[in-house]
């Protein structure tokens, strides 16, 4: 039985995936050590959504951008309705709003964990006015991912922050709006070093299965152990209704962001297949990036990230379920992987060139990026100022 | 504020922990490369008992015993009652039963999850017999570690697998009496190398939620990615209500199956202050050994895991809580760790010699064991047979 | 500039790649859980030569057969002649000898490294009595891998181990022959879980620098620590003139021993791009697998785990080396990293089938090996006797 | 037989060592989300050094003080002999001087190994200027750790990496006077997330043999991948006569920096146990801590680590060489684990209290700290200025 999906229908559902590109991904970044400025970066939110609308221009597949409070903030309700305006005039959308409870000398000792009650305060008064940036800016997800955590065993009780952690969640699930969802982010380490308050994707379910249907799970494809099998928990997150979607990135060692795809491709591939097997593509997952270009240039970076999404998923449909269904049953174990392997080999290329031709892209979205001039260009321009960055 | 518990009431705690060895820790085991035969090794059921009752005599902490079916079978429900009677013979009663869906032919695919429905059959009614021999034994806890799993990429469908998993949880679920227990236990590889059907505390954790309370996961120390902190597991289990217990054993590496404590005593001992802290010791929680004595001679490896768990447990009892909780409420983070350094600095050996001599036994385990003359005894006694081990 | 080798070239370089089988791949093999045993599987070392011709026949690629001593053991030195002998009428060689030191009781602490120097003696004249087989069969390369390690700290002196080691290096160094070569393996653990003795390339190349020019590294891809980046180390190697061959596997925990290129094929493209770029292709290295079969039928694992290394190799042969190195130069991060993806992504399956072709081969290796009708054919023949595996 | 070493003797090794601090821990720090500065901070490297004398008086066992150039820059040849005198009026000597390659814009790249060689050039004067310092302080090491690496694919040559490495060290090693040492410092990653162009203890042991004798492997503790086996590492470069000497922290993730001892108080002790074994007391290795403090009080921390480096020192010293050494000769696995486990389950406390009051130091380095009014004195008084960190 031979139940590859015909080509029409792979290209379909090729055309309509969406991913959503962070406006910090357009800002300077780094590590502990140095960040290398790039000329030609942001400086405001709306230079962020100029960028991103280069992207998908080129690539007519990252119709949103997530903002990141307080890096994208406006100094209004005002003036949130004015920048997704500027945005829908680029052919773009907001997209999910991420807090930021890590950045202010009060969280040294976290946020809505923190041993102190004026703190979490504070930090809970952020998080309900994301979603109040959330109604003006139409978004519908907020992501949360908090950098809470010990350093060293004793520091304080883990049990209690869980306790602090699980009232803060309902305060803000209480707020949400019936169209607005709570993905929660999980961990392993960084930048605490003993325990996370949310290390693993069992954490993150636990609350959300508390909280209610509006909350789910976002799985940073960085964020795990060694060895972790990440498909594996997107499977399991999918059968569970509780998969909210995406942070793509890829790394070798820790938690490096570096370009999805750019480590383990064949990683990316086996998520996509779980994704499609789950029917991931259509539940509302959220298919988002969240990487740091700190030695490459950035624009194109996140080009080639959202065609390495684009080239799992390809793959990905042209998984033979039929073929692949019937080895499985009949425990062939090396024809059940062939067929899986058959899908990893193909040059999916040509293919997504075809998608983008029909659209009225340009087949190559690199070179049309390098052919536009716009790298030159923001170089020239964007002179003076404070370049956008994760501190600013 | 000061509120280390004064001695009498550590000492009282110490009397009282129960530590379950495992009768095939008694046996031979080894690695795949080679299983070294040890000369004086149990050949039956009762010898195994025969040893753990020198483990108990010597420690007075290990009063029961976890059997593991079939390399503890007995031919009817009456073998099994006579071997319980054989235990309380020697002051030991029969603990946990563990089940063994891994060692036929049948299950190279998987056991409950297995492509094949009559090896899904076959491996239930295994499971549903285990049952019946906790009727005949008196045991509390079924433990259920599942082998299952996949080697390759595509091998079979993952999110199946859970599907038929269920299933058959589901089932002994309702079999289970009211005082009994199913501990789910979770590993993160091998003997499956691509996925396990139950990596991760958070899908034993999932599927105990659906079936019920008398569902909890059991923690193997050796059983976690790099770096997992397993302490954090226990504290958010007892949280929830979910430890069902413990297989203790330590790791440098994989599931390295070495005495408990050995490769790093800090952790076991921050695993048993989260005991403390969370209720754990008076939880119902089963604290049993899971471990592979493949190049030291056996009986005293065991007693010196026993020794090495309450070794941990004794510092944990120490820890000054009102200190600790001061200073964590104060945000001091050196203060705070070292409150709880100061409980794992202290030489707790003479206390627990004290709480042995108390208790009519000798202070010294280790030593009284090799006076006792068993080791040379049962190489002397035990000729001929079939020496326990993994397989028989 | 564009030197992407025209292929021609590629196709010549791919044509005379050779990839040796070891003969225990061909037997039963398992994890420390069970062995579960297949039908059909070789119960002498000539069954394996008949199956590794069939590898050999249908890739073309796969001209030498790497013994294990003592699994392949033949009566006398003449047995070992007539071995060579039936090997060539298979059109078949012996390649490397792989030493045993594992699996006698004696080794349980140790071989080489062991503190009783009656064991180091026996393991010694097992050493010595390998190259004795090498000048029988006519092989180039003493492989050799320890599994001599402690399991506990103080178990055994970590320095006092090494100089034994190296004793009996060089006493094997000084035996062997003008063009014979010995190949040190490293692990990081397993069976041993507290130190290996030769944990890690540095270690081998420590010994090897000391013992001369005759003795190499070989880098088995299963044996490093999580996040190792095998291809440096290849890298590296080659730059020293130290690189002996490849064990190859692939794995996504341990040393889990998949077919190579099952668990990462991108990391074995990369692995074959360092050994391209290296001059590895001509430097004698030796392409070896080493894996095992647990839950695949394993002829066809075996052509499959070829046919993967030929695709890597394929793969690496065509990266644009004037494009890169250009784009390397000029410090442009994403346009490098460009010109070495759009090797990984190219469908070589195509061009390799064109070289069997060329060569008289079918171009579809698996389907050819599933129409012999060999499979069947050992399952209806080799009934009764002792099947082989890592014990006999 | 029983050769513990007396008392006595064991407080003399304690007494005599020396474990050097480093000038930046001093100094503000944080991960690559946030820097939580700290009030009080030092603005200056006298500042630096007077909190320093802080540590020394309290432990009597820091003497000397690492510089990091261009941290500690002074303006002139001139302004290094003025900050030694500084020093020494304070009872400290300026110790290794650490060279900073990785700040500069320059060096996105990499420095000596970038494919620029005018960056390459740049990087290597500044290495040429830090013996210049060298000369002027009186210094015997310089540590070299280099950032360089890539972070994807392709993006440079590893191999041609390692021959600009290689001339750079090459250059510099002529500079050294005759006693001064070069110590070179290996990383798994981090600031790159691909390769690192020395990543782990072979590759430094490789250049340093081609270099000479004053070339020597530092080992920091936090650089290497889970699992490795660290001790073992230290006993074969001891072996080697190549361990320059430590960089002191602690991990329970990646390269942590938390406080010597903080994460694995046993990996401390068996560490320290191999450099005790191995003569490393009196080798010549430096002792240095390299740890961030980035949410507890940087002196206290430090005050922390130097004690708990002296723990771990004193339970290797208290380790009976003779029962050991017995217990190991005779193949008995448990009771050589037993002999070191003795000395670790030892309480050393009192002990290192009798030392210091020995030394007429108060016996508690802590307490002593907290009633010395320091900490309070330069909140107070360090007002204005810009605190030192990583960056300045």
């Amino acid at each position: 039985m031979t139940t590859r999906p015909d080509i029409s229908t792979v290209k379909a559902a090729l055309r309509t995936q969406a991913i959503e590109t962070p406006s910090w991904a357009y800002g300077n970044s780094g590590t502990r050590f140095k960040v290398f400025a790039q000329p030609g970066v942001p400086r405001t939110p709306r230079e962020k959504l100029d960028d991103a609308a280069r992207v998908h221009q080129h690539t007519g597949a990252a119709p949103t951008v997530a903002l990141h409070i307080p890096w994208d903030k406006c100094g209004s309700s005002g003036g949130y309705t004015e920048l997704a305006t500027y945005a829908e005039e680029r052919g773009l959308r907001l997209g999910a709003i991420n807090s930021n409870v890590f950045q202010d000398d009060d969280y040294k000792l976290g946020s809505v964990c923190n041993p102190d009650p004026a703190v979490r305060r504070k930090a809970l008064d952020h998080l309900l006015e994301c979603v109040d940036i959330m109604d003006a800016t139409g978004s519908r997800d907020l992501k949360l991912w908090f950098s809470d955590g010990t350093n060293y065993p004793g520091q304080d009780d883990i049990r209690a922050r869980q306790d602090r952690l699980g009232e803060a969640l309902a305060t803000v699930y209480e707020r949400l709006g019936d169209h607005q969802r709570m993905l929660i982010e999980y961990k392993l380490f960084e930048p605490a070093f003993y325990t996370m308050d949310v290390p693993d994707w069992g954490t993150a379910y636990a609350h959300c299965l508390k909280l209610g249907e509006k909350a789910q799970v976002v799985v940073d494809t960085g964020h795990h152990a060694p060895g972790t099998n990440i498909e594996f928990i997107v499977s399991l997150l999918l059968r569970e209704g509780k998969l909210g979607g995406f942070d793509f990135n890829s790394r070798f060692y820790a938690d490096d962001d570096l370009m999805a795809g750019a480590a383990d491709p064949f990683q990316l591939f086996r998520i996509m297949y779980e994704v499609v097997r789950g029917g991931g593509l259509d539940s509302g997952a959220a298919f988002m990036l969240d990487q740091c270009h700190n030695v490459e240039a950035k624009i194109p970076a996140i080009i080639r990230s959202v065609m390495n999404v684009q080239e799992a998923t390809a793959k990905a449909l042209l998984v033979d379920a039929g073929a692949l269904g019937e080895a499985q049953a009949a425990g062939d174990v090396l024809a059940a992987n062939a067929v899986l392997m058959d899908a990893y080999s193909t040059d999916v290329r040509p293919l997504l060139a075809e998608v983008r031709e029909e659209a009225g892209i340009d087949p190559d979205p690199m070179a049309a990026y390098r052919r536009s001039g716009w790298a030159q260009k923001i170089v020239d321009e964007r002179v003076g100022g404070t370049q956008s960055g994760w501190g600013a």
